[in-house]
């Protein structure tokens, strides 16, 4: 059935009937002018994300399931990088008459599966028609005592990331060369579609497992909390290492040091990329879509997170795998550009 | 300029130079993750509105600065709805590399405009390239001591609403006829034009007096919070006063009566209809983009607003202009359909 055929109040109900949930001092959601939350002692955090179809995202190389995981993702990195709990989703949705509801209920699924994932409920939000293409604005509320920004980073502190960098832009790649989607919420039952899949690979000389560790990570986007005591600034990596830290670093007014060397790599990314002719670094450095955290914190041995390098007075250098500083260049996406 | 020349981080760093306002409670604002707000006694209200170029609007009929003075209006209604007070305003731009930034820059000067109008600020948002058109979606953040819900209204209540239907409905039918916009923010220096306008409006019988008041009640949807002591339900009517009266009904499990010949309605209104052969019933009970406040009460003498008919037990029911009780049928604005 296309949307046009069911209408937007049987899907409004359909909605409301799947996510009615209370709970976490959620007072009234979806159904009122206005979701209603009790009072809390902490301090509110408030982000919200917009993804649409063909600038952020291609139906060709993602599920609906596993766009609705991601636009909960994503805007969940961003409450973890001021060190905040996420409690509540609003979300936007435009979509074309046109638009098949199993679409719609296979997004949902994954919109469900990532609220259960990270502890969230959906409190409200607008459903609309668009005249091309999906457009998704996804608001994530939460809470924390004691958020950390981008601004405090000091010279001296030590830079740190949470988790290998360049598997996600890397899994990207290989989606575009393979040149479909990988349904892995669903592939135990769709094993042609596997059989095909693994096909594909092999003709660009890529095993199933080092595949599907990248191409996991692109499309879910699947992200950790990191609690750090002493952290002095914090933020997600989603634009890219080098351009996320200079940001970081114009809002601390401070410089950095990186080495190049110190930057982790998955075997799986190294091994992806020497077969696909690609320089790891550069797509560690610049890929985006990374999701992990990146924060400073004073020299500590007991921190659980890679250290990349320093945070100086002014200044953006990289020292090379062969130990040349040369200035840091901050790429990444930009719109428009 | 376009956009694509212009850039996602010089457009960013523009807007947070604008907005880049401090009180109400912001610990961090545009620039960070997230934006951080200090706890409050209050409970909190959530509201979130899509608008989506050529299903929400017309860039034939509305200049771009109404346009963002309509979008934060439109979610100030919800809070009002919620006797609320309106606090902060998020919004998610996307838009084509093709724009104009001096389209941006008028948009943004609405926007501000309303965030004054209400006491708003911009705490934080998403920019991004689009393929096609424009989308806005906008999320307001109210605070409410006691929230009014759809819920609460009780057999025996009187239903009231705050002021004259239709006019929108009408003003836009207007601007589909003159087939142009009407720059009110600018119409001072800009003699011409309003030359030209009152010249199609003539076109149709109509005078720029009667015209005017429409035309701005549909584009700039300017909304009034209005307290009652003792109102047991209430909404916006944003779809038109028969749908969302049934939506109210239907959340407080209860039927309703109402007078036809009670529905207030403005003698602009009335002498427009006349003009251009339409009923202003019809308009003022399913045009849509009303803004007012529908809303229920015990019977009481010193409410400041219009009583249309009262809650009963069940069923919906109108009383036509000729005293006949006939069902009402919930007519009123559904996309896909």
């Amino acid at each position: 059935m296309r949307l046009r055929n069911l209408g937007e109040l049987s899907l409004l109900r359909e909605v409301r009937a799947r996510f009615g949930t209370r709970g976490k001092g959620l007072i009234t959601g979806i159904g009122d002018d206005a979701a209603v939350i009790a009072p809390s002692k902490e301090s509110l955090l408030l982000t919200s994300d917009m993804m649409v179809e063909d600038v952020h995202f291609d139906l060709s190389y993602i599920t609906p399931f596993q766009l609705g995981f991601k636009i909960v993702s994503v805007n969940v990195s961003d409450i973890y990088a001021m060190s905040g709990r996420p409690y509540y989703l609003i979300m936007d949705l435009a979509m074309t008459g046109d638009t098949d509801t199993g679409f719609v209920d296979a997004f949902f699924r994954g919109v469900d599966r990532a609220l259960k994932r990270y502890g969230l409920i959906l409190i409200g939000g607008d459903l609309s028609s668009s005249k091309k293409g999906l457009v998704i604005a996804a608001t994530v509320i939460g809470r924390v005592r004691r958020p950390v920004l981008r601004s405090g980073a000091r010279p001296g502190d030590r830079i740190y990331v949470t988790g290998n960098l360049g598997d996600s832009a890397c899994g990207l790649e290989i989606l575009k060369r393979i040149r479909r989607h990988v349904p892995f919420e669903e592939l135990r039952e769709l094993k042609k579609e596997l059989k095909d899949i693994k096909e594909r690979l092999s003709l660009i000389g890529l095993k199933w497992d080092i595949a599907r560790r990248l191409m996991s990570k692109h499309i879910f986007s699947e992200v950790f909390p990191f609690r750090v005591r002493k952290a002095t600034s914090m933020m997600d990596i989603s634009d890219g290492l080098f351009i996320d830290l200079t940001r970081l670093c114009e809002e601390s007014r401070v410089g950095a040091r990186v080495y190049l060397k110190k930057i982790p790599l998955s075997n799986a990314l190294k091994k992806a990329c020497s077969i696909l002719n690609l320089d790891p670094y550069l797509i560690a450095t610049t890929g985006g879509e990374d999701y992990e955290l990146l924060f400073t914190a004073p020299p500590e041995k007991r921190i659980d997170a890679f250290c990349i390098g320093e945070i100086i007075k002014e200044g953006m250098y990289l020292v090379d795998e062969n130990g040349l500083e040369r200035h840091l260049l901050s790429g990444g996406y930009q719109h428009w550009h």
